[in-house]
């Protein structure tokens, strides 16, 4: 299964998708995969406090780019994997000025085979990005496009979407699956 | 009918909104009315990359402000207009130094004659842009201020609304209406 | 009561929030609890603006900073009071170098009281702001870090909350409570 959870900065989106992946009962393992690096103290004080926030049975695995060989080995394991998260897995990319469109590809392609499974369950979070206005530096609006690009295609491929705002979610996509957790 | 399309920079609101007219049957034309304005080689890029996002049957109308005649003018022309995007239009506006409020008027007044008539249908494409933290220029200021302004009297005006997420659609308003499409 | 009205800039949610205290009935006192503070002539502007847009019956308190003892004091006297809004209220606490956490403390312990009694009714407006790209200044990134972990914090101990796009609203949450004007 994908679930995937948008939202903005602090809106509360790691907190709800830990309390939802801890819902979820029947499987083997918990993987936290976190894709933050830090750069600066600020960062590292951010990392530090999300840490806190998990509970002891999630292992964490800091990944900032390959999380797509990641996610092809954890399948059929079992495993609920949360991946927090692709935008700044997408900002990652741009720093290391990896393809995006080719790291993309992969990504869905491996993403693909967790869709409709029950016995796999991967829960993606992301910001979003796109609702200010038109940011003034040429980078800033190429990650937004990026970003927005990658949360479009993520969505599609979704088995259910939720748009988390100040901590509660808003039903985007629910599809083909009714489960006790809605 | 008057459908709003509220979204996003790079929330798919535009794809969306085409599949949405093209799912509207009993018309006889399809008009694409594009704002946009190539002020650089970036915008260039955009304008063509959403020209081939678009089939054949639609008729492309290049117009940056005088959009009010346009719709006035394809009036009981059994049509669907796509208008995109009202946010590159009050861009326009300032930019050209136009009067926002004499043109936000003509362009109300004109719309209102599209209200709840299933013979012609607008479908109004619009960037929320108000969600980020308060902007440094004074410009940008002005353009959320107004932009923000707008979209609040066409929702207001509209038959009906959707608030674009991801490429997924929020239903924010539905009035008098209840088709097949939704 | 507590009912907490969640947007972005220019999204109506002022006006909306009039309209929904202006429909509650059986109270004796229409409290306008506004923490904007003019810095400028901008400003000075909007509240202008904003004190029109209320009608008679509002009576206006102002007060940038503290708006707990207000909520205190308010307390059992059958009142509708509208505080516009939580993020100025951010912003003022940073500008007058105020300990954020622990005005948050007691702002929560008072507003708990409200929690759930039909007698009292609290509306609370604030911005949402986490939907751009991350700021470049260090303030601007505080500031919409502590915005969203109020906005998360009230969400929580809400008895309602509403999220307002274009002057509409989009129902978040609504726990224990089924009246009219929903």
């Amino acid at each position: 299964m994908i679930t995937f959870v948008l939202g903005g900065a602090k809106s509360g989106k790691t907190r709800w998708s830990l309390r939802y992946a801890e819902d979820l009962t029947g499987f083997k393992n918990y993987y936290y995969l976190a894709t933050a690096e830090a750069h600066d103290e600020e960062m590292q004080e951010k990392i530090e406090l999300h840490k806190k926030e998990r509970s002891a049975f999630w292992k964490t695995i800091e990944e900032p780019i390959n999380i797509s060989s990641y996610l092809e080995r954890l399948k059929d394991t079992s495993s609920v994997i949360l991946l927090d998260c692709l935008t700044l897995w997408v900002s990652n990319l741009i720093h290391y000025r990896k393809s995006f469109e080719e790291e993309i590809k992969i990504f869905i392609e491996i993403l693909e085979k967790y869709k409709g499974h029950e016995r796999d369950w991967i829960i993606l979070v992301s910001n979003e990005v796109g609702l200010g206005i038109v940011p003034e530096g040429k980078l800033a609006r190429e990650f937004r496009e990026k970003a927005g690009l990658l949360n479009q295609k993520i969505a599609e491929i979704s088995d259910e979407v939720y748009f988390i705002v100040a901590g509660l979610p808003l039903l985007l996509k629910q599809k083909g699956f009714t489960g006790s957790m809605i």
